[in-house]
């Protein structure tokens, strides 16, 4: 007799014992979960990790429409058990390859009154618990309309969080850390004028990833998995209680989620460990996601690019080819403003800094016509992705990048009309294909179109879906801006090879910036659900704007460690490459960092105050080590004892100079070498907002 | 001197004598228009024709989100004048040669207090006029939100009015006939529960084309022009006052219309003369219009069409291709009922009967997959538009109808998802290139998507353009079901052959049925904007249900009449074949009557009471009477002096038998020949709900 017969007879007992208060309980060697129906028919869930609490008795349920709340009057019909255990290869990833190892409890519930049947399915993992609603195929459901969804999060003690507000539109805030009763995002809200379209009616409303710490020392993360077909999960605080409570984000109407049974709410996560670096190790989110549905997936390559971008967030240069919209010749022309970016000279001229420093593309923003006047406005009729500025040669340019071995980068700016963008897709993607670009970036800067509609609801949640399901058609790989931030879809679709969906180094470009202590956050909140585009790579960190006050808030070797901390499969090499060209030796490590992958070691980890994290090369021995800190100077001792036992390796290494300072000296660099094994322990010295890169090369003797 | 120049001048000499209270007066031989702006800046006009008034003062204005109210507060800065006079060719319609003569006036003026430049244009026809606003490149306003538009048409009396409910989803109710005072729509949208959308919160609105008659005898229409990128406009009734106030049909978040000045709102019409034929002779509204966009128009073929349709209308076939969505065999695919009319052999069937009658065309519904599941859940994803059932051979049935000279009609019911039909338009007009279709019919039953947009708001008035555009650029004509009501548009896209829009003969196969003074009010409202698809041709008009009260409330000689009377390019021969082909001798009216026409003119004509139209075929001497009246029988003698002089001509009538009665006896007809010449004059007898078709065939001698 196995485990789970044991248990499914267990889960018998206790239901015959008892017909009204039923109570289940479910567990491994870490996670101890509990669900009962309560005696008034309330579903509720509780959680302890090793005997400490962790989620409090939680209640959980819906509203739907014409059919009314269904929070209690449940009664237990029956229950499932299974396990899996599994190890899949990601097409890229952190890791070479993925455990997925868990047990399923299925709760089969039916509604007293109204007779609906609602199942929810518990996966117990080693780091924490993924459960979700799943609606079977009734007489007395079929397409329905959820109005609320809710799921409680009871809160063990008034923790210590990372939160950002729970906006419908953006999430490219900088992170609050407060404890729980204290959250209030209005502040926040108002003051953040550097984004563009901000909807957060809930001063008590956060967004997931949302990292916690206990004061005993507890790690927890509430986040979603396969966020499909359903809007994005917020949490509203009941400050009193500590209870987070779903909050899901609204359509144009006001209604939530529009479902057609059967169907199933994405997964919510509960990632807890007493140490921090579970938490960045876990991969629960990614194993609760389908399999990739592309067969052949070779096309599918991680890269480093350069991009004309930057010296317009740096006013160099502008996406603009005119003035204004209003620059217009007598015959109707845009008057050349003399500094558009992305024309076929300059592009020609980062392609060839791309293929001398093998970086793999070269990504084009402001290429195509509409930039004059695309922004603001609500205007449904922007881009149509398809027509160059007349000084931006797309057939020469096909034909120079191929020469040189380097890919073009498509934009797709839609400033939020994604009606527009859905109608001109085929269109588009058709253009790449036959101009050879293998990747295209999206953005959704503006209120959406259809309006009404919200970046996190469930419509634009299906759009980014069928953009990138589209773009898997045409083999195009897609990175997304200004989306809903990721929940692991990128298993499914190995062509999602990034997203924004966050605060990003752009905001150094033009607001007051990220804090320090930004990138030592975003790997437990944003990152959890997947690879970010942040950008990083800057070397000139002041002084790079018309604007003399806004500055990079880290020094030039955190930049750098950034490659390592901050995991994507597309990574930018984001500066000038003018700004590269003056400082070789420290570009080095961009040329020679990779973007994949075999294995992940998170060495240090604390949000918002430091990591550590050492990576092995895909299908090479060498390492990289990024380490970052917040406005805190560290020294931390490496232990390098993940390299291959009597191995010998060149460490190259980055650091901040001594006098380094990311406000007042944030350039100064010092670049060493020294041999090493794994008997060797690196002391790393990191300055204020500062950071160390390493490259670990196997070498021959 | 030009009266022009007269005129200019007489407008400045007025401007000067006053310069807070500004009144311009205007006019030609019939009509008389008044302008004002006054003492407290209101923009107001009033209208007589030969000194009956027809609108009393007015004002005009809008909100602007924003800006605010702007109703009041303005000063006259300029006027501008001119005239036009020209003769042009529709690609089809009613007359081979339109005439557009009018004068205009272009008022400019200046908002006070916000600084805002708002023009409005008025353009003075013989039967009436129509003016429209303006806003110009301003730096006050670029970008802007119309919260509300403001114009009034103040009645002088309380007139017979010939309405529908102002809804913002449907058109397709029977008309209602009382004085303004009596307007009150609540009942009427209550019980309209055969209409699938309904949503008409205001129970005072009502919708344009609005048929007026006056106690003395003026028959007055109020509609509007060129409806693009513009909600429609629909009327609240001030009853009290007489008052009709413009009430724009509002988007997701109750907005009304996203503008970019420079820019135009629709024409606001009223036409109006003492004689009810003017109204329908007019062609006002069509020369509002902008001309062909479509250069090459010699693809545009009107036609007349059978179709698998009214079978399943009246259950004797089925749109799906089995029962339910859950009628799935072992392996997924689902059993065929048995009862799928769309199946090869019936189209060919169908394709047989078209070509041994000169039928230009065959409509196949319930073709493509989707039909078990597509009605009444606010689903998206329903139809692809390009994946034929099992027992459909597209390739087949290409082959087949071309060998037969006959053109297959596509169907694309959208089932109110425009957001669906959007991204998979342009893969449906390359599966119609392919599979060698000319022709589309599209419709919108459901609730629109995206969620909270309405049928007749801007986002979908922009929709249908875009189709209407789009089909423009495959070749492919278009005939839109449950669109916004039509506006003339189809002069700037002649491809836009027709529009349903109204309440069609469908319902009498599903409902109470539209009452036998139905068709007699149709002209003077829902066709003033141009052609519909009625589907005529009833000829079993009783017992062709399961359910045996339904039936169809004219006689079989009034269904002939419609194809003269109700004017469209695209003209179905609804019923059966079989029902065809057991009354050759009626059917050979169907066969025989053209789609073309050179030359109308309405003998008789009554609202909601009878009308007789008489036409002459295209490019062909001979002529076509339709004669219909309401529930009461009718003599009517008709003078065919509009034949040419000297000429013979053989008159085929088909009447309404002496003991025919739409309610007990409909399908009693009597066909007749007789020689005659332009002197003859026919007695017209027909029956209660009857009617009367004559053709007019040109003899050698």
């Amino acid at each position: 007799m196995t485990f789970l017969q044991v248990f499914a007879i267990a889960i018998i007992v206790l239901i015959s014992q008892d017909l009204n208060a039923q109570s289940l309980k479910f567990s491994n060697d870490n996670i101890q979960l509990s669900f009962s129906i309560e005696e008034n028919g309330t579903p509720a869930y509780s959680l302890l990790r090793q005997n400490k609490k962790v989620i409090n008795r939680s209640s959980m349920g819906f509203t739907i429409a014409g059919t009314g709340e269904l929070k209690k009057g449940f009664e237990l019909i029956g229950t499932d058990s299974s396990s899996k255990e599994e190890t899949w290869q990601p097409v890229w990833g952190e890791v070479e390859n993925i455990r997925n190892k868990y047990k399923q409890l299925t709760v089969h519930m039916r509604h007293r009154t109204t007779g609906v049947l609602l199942d929810i399915v518990f996966r117990l993992f080693e780091e924490g618990v993924g459960f979700r609603y799943e609606f079977p195929q009734q007489e007395k459901l079929k397409y329905f309309i959820v109005t609320d969804e809710h799921t409680e999060f009871a809160m063990d003690g008034d923790h210590k969080t990372f939160w950002i507000p729970g906006d419908y539109d953006s999430n490219e805030y900088p992170y609050s850390t407060t404890k729980i009763s204290e959250i209030d995002n209005m502040a926040m809200v108002t003051t953040s004028t550097e984004i563009a379209v901000r909807k957060a009616p809930d001063p008590e409303a956060v967004q997931t990833p949302l990292m916690m710490k206990t004061d005993d020392g507890l790690y927890i993360n509430i986040h979603e998995a396969a966020l499909r077909d359903y809007p994005a999960m917020q949490l509203h605080t009941d400050r009193k209680s500590k209870t987070f409570l779903s909050s899901l984000v609204p359509d144009a109407v006001g209604n939530k989620a529009y479902l057609h049974a059967p169907c199933k709410t994405p997964w919510r996560t509960i990632i807890v460990s007493d140490k921090a670096a579970d938490i960045l190790q876990s991969k629960m989110i990614l194993n609760l996601n389908e399999p990739s549905v592309i067969k052949n997936t070779s096309w599918i390559r991680p890269m480093k690019f350069v991009g004309i971008w930057w010296e317009m967030q740096t006013g160099v240069g502008g996406w603009n080819y005119a003035n204004t919209e209003k620059s217009i010749d007598a015959n109707g022309k845009l008057i050349p403003s003399g500094k558009h970016s992305a024309n076929t000279a300059n592009v020609k001229r980062y392609i060839d800094f791309a293929a001398k420093h093998s970086i793999g593309g070269v990504l084009v923003e402001g290429w195509n016509v509409g930039w004059e006047d695309w922004f603001g406005n609500w205007k449904e009729e922007v881009f149509d992705f398809v027509t160059p500025y007349p000084d931006f040669d797309v057939k020469e340019l096909r034909g120079y990048a191929a020469k040189k071995n380097v890919q073009l980068i498509m934009h797709n700016e839609t400033s939020g009309s994604a009606t527009n963008y859905e109608r001109r897709m085929d269109t588009a993607f058709r253009f790449m294909n036959k101009f050879g670009y293998h990747s295209v970036k999206t953005g959704y800067v503006g209120r959406i179109i259809p309006r009404g509609e919200h970046h996190d609801g469930q419509w634009m949640v299906n759009h980014y879906e069928r953009s990138v399901a589209k773009a898997a058609k045409h083999k195009v790989m897609i990175d997304i801006h200004e989306s809903v931030r990721p929940t692991g879809m990128h298993r499914t679709y190995p062509n999602w090879i990034a997203n924004e969906a966050a605060r990003g180094n752009e905001f150094n470009a033009f607001s007051s910036g990220n804090p320090p202590e930004h990138e030592t956050i975003l790997p437990f909140t944003r990152l959890m659900g997947g690879p970010m585009d942040y950008t990083p790579g800057i070397f000139k960190l002041q002084k790079y704007s018309a604007d003399t006050t806004r500055g990079v808030h880290t020094t030039l070797a955190k930049q750098l460690a950034l490659y390592v901390t901050l995991y994507s499969p597309l990574q930018m090499a984001a500066d000038l490459p003018g700004n590269y060209e003056a400082k070789p030796d420290a570009f080095r490590f961009i040329e020679d960092v990779p973007v994949e992958w075999d294995d992940t070691k998170i060495l240090y980890a604390e949000p918002g105050d430091y990591l550590i994290v050492a990576r092995k090369q895909k299908g090479a021995p060498n390492w990289f080590i990024g380490a970052i800190t917040d406005e805190n100077k560290r020294e931390m001792n490496v232990n390098l004892d993940f390299l291959e036992m009597g191995q010998h390796y060149t460490a190259t290494i980055y650091a901040d100079a001594s006098d380094a300072q990311w406000k007042t000296n944030p350039e100064a660099y010092i670049v060493s070498k020294q041999k090493v094994d794994n008997t060797t322990t690196l002391k790393f010295k990191l300055a204020e907002g500062g950071g160390c890169a390493v490259s670990l090369i196997k070498t021959s003797k």
